[in-house]
């Protein structure tokens, strides 16, 4: 008989186990007061599409992120490597929940929900649509797309449009064609991406997103290993939306991508509802010290975050002297004093209202900041 | 007709090329006077074995670290993925090989040589063996590990016993065990791994590669995506094989290879013969500027490669001054002052002999550094 | 006697030399085709005003990002460490130039200008102000503001208005009084800075910038350890003024700012005047690499320099399919692959004009991107 | 009346603080179950001596670092800014002391203690001794070291030798001298730096502090700001001695050092007698995890420090497959799968030793690593 693999084999297929686990990898948005705050990725290409990596990778790249959710969302027309890599629409799914993946990729007590998924990719209009919470992928192969809206209706899927200013098909401009509005009349468009990293943010798409009700989304679309795309090393992270949910499950994700309790995170900016982004914001910058004796005062602001806040003095505050412009950075405590101006005494005053513009939080489109009042109150 | 994937996705494809070349990820190591210096890895898994990558993106990684040349040398006998990914043991080769290679990986002028090879993985003794420069490898699987050997030889391979000291194979010692003996006797053995991740440094191989003149080697055996392994942001790089060669070309490695010229580079390290690491540390560490008037003199030593340089004053120079132990980090000038002792003048001397031992060089078994003598001349 | 600090000493004070030139904390901006891109600081306190920091020590900081020349520019009006710290206003300086200046802090070869300044530091208005290249500061300590102005322009100096939007002198907003319209009548005002991390980019002052034929400045005003301010291993830099010069002397720099030929580079952003940033941009984003094969093309963008540039697509182009938004981060080589749309035939044509707005190379107030054409002919 | 700098400048002074508290400075070490571990430094240099850097800065630097402690130690015997920077020889420590200090330097609620001190600064023999939790400075400029010693004695201070290895005073050995066997008979000598970046690691300091009972320190002797000596950007971190202390004070930190309850953290390595660095090695690296069904296990180690931790297999767990060699990171998390080997069960055992060698942890001179068996009890 041959001799081959000995049980030690078993104990060497552990033994590889990647352990480079960066740190500075990690994304760290804070929970709101209200709600957990997940980091999902709601669109990932693996070898079962035109992706290049293994299923199962994509789950260990999700926990070096610190992520909560992905959803594999493979394309069911278009399968390159289908002569070397076999399985049907559902083979990618469950590889990266196959057994193998407790033990190989994430550390006790990790926990990466892998949401079952495809995308149905046609030309424009209506372009590339992400079905997600799909029961069995196989049936959205279908001739007519509405077809596969259809199945992924009756299935109970989350539908939304994907990269509407990807170039190759809006190379100019981004079009609400008149499928998009039948397609949304109808109920078929439940989301929409913002931000995708083929050809970035997408201004018209978060218009639409605020005009006509629907669920922002923000994902990495990825292909490639996750470091080729993100210089980690730089303090770069991957795109992510970023959901309010009341629990980390699929149901809770679910309950709320349809009350559209989600924002987007991308290249150090959060772009979303303000109902939404408000109390993100509030989560992740803090007033951790206050000190004011007489007319004495300053506060300690912290970031509790992954992305650099930048803050901008707003109208309403024009009785206080403080910085006008200024950067928190990530982790970062920052010491703001503050003075009164002309007849306003600081000395006597019970409260001080400090009013920014949020450069890098976006509530409406294209580029309209969050502003924030601190109220500081006498201790 | 169903109406999907049109001309665009062309576009699209190339699209999804990934671009973050993280320039500190690059293994940085200069040519010495009389040779090329190659970075390779002469071992690394992917689908088509026990690994998790796709074998493209195993070129594109090594392009990322500034590698010239890889060999996949996926196992022989244990496959697990099989069941999804088809083709025989050929297949990893050619799919690296293939024409999207050319277009997706590599920026024009980039090369990174593919070497065919395969692992021949059994119990110990003998344990795994690389085989390198094969033709085919299908032929290689076979009942005897000997046959396998014999086909390999016949092929005109260059075997290498890997990862000697494996804790799976040698839990408590690294053991030449008679089959080693009649393999390296009948020359089958032509190099040996002194260090692997998995269990890090042997130095009794390096110990053995010293006396029974075999080729040194040093490679990941990486079955990971490389980045869960290293952490780059952390100045960290994968293991390499140096190979001091008259051109780049798998003939210029191969001539190398069976000429011995060849170091490890790992974890900071530097291992091999010193007719080998002698000429690397003459090209990574050079005088780059002399200033000497009068009594009063300094040198500007360049670090010219991606490790630090350890060095530590040494026996025969006691009539000067200068720093006794100091580390020169990648990249870095470091001015060192020098004076003279006792009855020397500094004034009238011509000539300043600095020796040092260089404490991460190691040029015999198990842990003798180098030592050299930077000799100066009045200018 | 008493036995103290002998001989040796002098080579034990060399051996202090610090030797942590972390390499990713130089500016690198490559020069324009016509003329050397000097990178500036003009404004930077020492012990000698309210500043912590030793005047070689600044030198020893400007060299260690790569920095062509400093203006030390300490408070006239302001010493708060003068009971401890003597010398008049020239001493820091002095200091800076001293014979220690060389041998500790500069490798052979490094050159950092050192240009006599100081900061004449008044009320708003007309607030704080820069003299550089002076020649005496101490005839500067005067009653009237307008005395100091006129003493510096009798020495030659060149002055520019300091801050403008700093919120301790513009709480509000960034106010041109009457005093500033009378001293640029009367040619006092040669230059201001458009940004200055007391609060900020300034877009008031840019605006003025242009419609008034000033001098763009851009400077740290560093008052602590410039590692205290700046987060180097985030790739952070100082902010500084880039002088398009003719020779790096400090004749070189002053002919480059009477002329204008300035423009800001702080926190990735590029500010300036069209003609200057023009041929920055040039410099700085080169196409390396042109295929063109048929119908098919694709360039790759090498980004030459410390910050990241980022391309949004233009009108110009609509004939042409490319990425419509997308960044190239320090050093790095950027595929884009190319299509042509509609009737434009790519196989034909021989010019294909890439047009893109510049989103972070203001050149005009408040933020409007340079606009740039790559015109790529058929090889 | 002269206009100037008013009331506002108050703001401007607050408006200085420098923020960059880039959070990988830090140097993070646990406490011990038993003591809280001080991160000090009782070496350092000012303008006040023939350092660059103001002493204020010094507090903040330490700060970044997460230090506890600093003891400012100027030489007495050479200030060769004297002509600039006047005060006698407590100034140093009074300005480091002085009320800007807490408004400046520190976040509200950290604290890092100074120590008043002197570096009495002789030829060899004796060579520069640290005198630590001195009173009054000024009385040790004598004529005789030993009126100095006697002084600092009668003031209660705590003498240590430094850099016994320093190539200026030994530079070609290390010498115990009878000058110093005769200062350690009378109790003069009561510790000693084994590491100080004046060439380092001194081994024979390490065994003349075991075998002669002082107290081990470990400084940095720094004259420059702190960022040049330490590439932050790459993990490094200025050498702190380790104090194992019942309470953050000045007399917590006495006791310890009387009682020889330090180790020294310099370059990656753990130096100290094994009753101190056994208890430090338990508290940085902890089982977080453990796995153990039937036949399987695998525990979790927990990196909780800013060193790496290197581990080799150690004799004694013959009976056990893992791995015989890695490396924990900083802050790191890794899964060590387990198996029995031989005769010996896992199925049925209740206790796994583990044995490793620590080999960054030395316990004994020259190298002799720490020595530590983990034991698992089956839960």
């Amino acid at each position: 008989m041959k001799r081959v693999v000995l049980a030690l084999l078993v104990a060497a297929v552990l033994g590889t186990t990647a352990t480079a686990r960066a740190p500075h990898r990690k994304i760290v948005i804070p929970d709101t007061r209200e709600f957990k705050v997940l980091k999902c990725d709601f669109h990932v290409h693996t070898l079962f599409s035109d992706g290049w990596v293994w299923p199962a990778v994509r789950v260990q790249e999700a926990a070096n992120e610190g992520l909560d959710a992905i959803a594999i969302t493979d394309h069911i027309e278009h399968r390159p490597w289908q002569h070397l890599v076999k399985g049907d629409h559902n083979k990618a799914h469950d590889v990266a929940m196959g057994k193998e993946r407790d033990e190989q990729f994430l550390m006790p007590g990790e926990e990466v929900l892998v949401i079952r998924g495809a995308e149905v990719s046609r030309d424009m209009p209506p372009g590339h649509w992400n079905a997600i919470f799909t029961r069995d992928n196989n049936p959205l192969e279908t001739e007519s797309y509405r077809d596969a809206f259809d199945e992924a209706r009756r299935q109970g899927a989350f539908l939304f449009w994907s990269h509407p200013g990807w170039s190759s098909q809006a190379p100019n401009e981004t079009i609400w064609y008149p499928e998009h509005e039948k397609l949304w009349k109808q109920g078929y468009m439940m989301g929409i991406e913002v931000f995708n990293p083929f050809d970035g943010y997408y201004p018209e798409a978060f218009r639409w997103a605020l005009d006509k009700n629907l669920t922002i989304f923000c994902n990495t679309d990825t292909h490639w290993p996750m470091d080729q795309h993100y210089d980690y090393e730089a303090g770069e992270h991957r795109p992510v939306t970023l959901v309010l949910a009341r629990e980390k499950t699929e149901e809770g994700i679910r309950e709320a991508l349809e009350a559209r309790r989600t924002a987007a995170f991308a290249e150090d900016l959060i772009i979303g509802r303000e109902e939404v982004v408000k109390p993100l914001f509030e989560a992740m910058l803090t007033v951790d010290y206050l000190h004011w004796e007489g007319g004495k005062a300053f506060i300690v602001l912290k970031n509790n975050s992954s992305l650099p806040i930048m803050l901008k003095k707003a109208p309403g505050s024009e009785h206080l002297v403080y910085k006008r412009r200024f950067i928190v950075r990530p982790g970062e405590e920052f010491k703001l004093p503050i003075a009164g101006l002309g007849g306003f005494d600081m000395a006597t005053a019970q409260v001080l209202d400090l009013n920014f513009f949020v450069d890098n939080f976006y509530v409406d489109a294209p580029e309209v900041p969050l502003r924030y009042c601190f109220r500081i109150e006498r201790p």
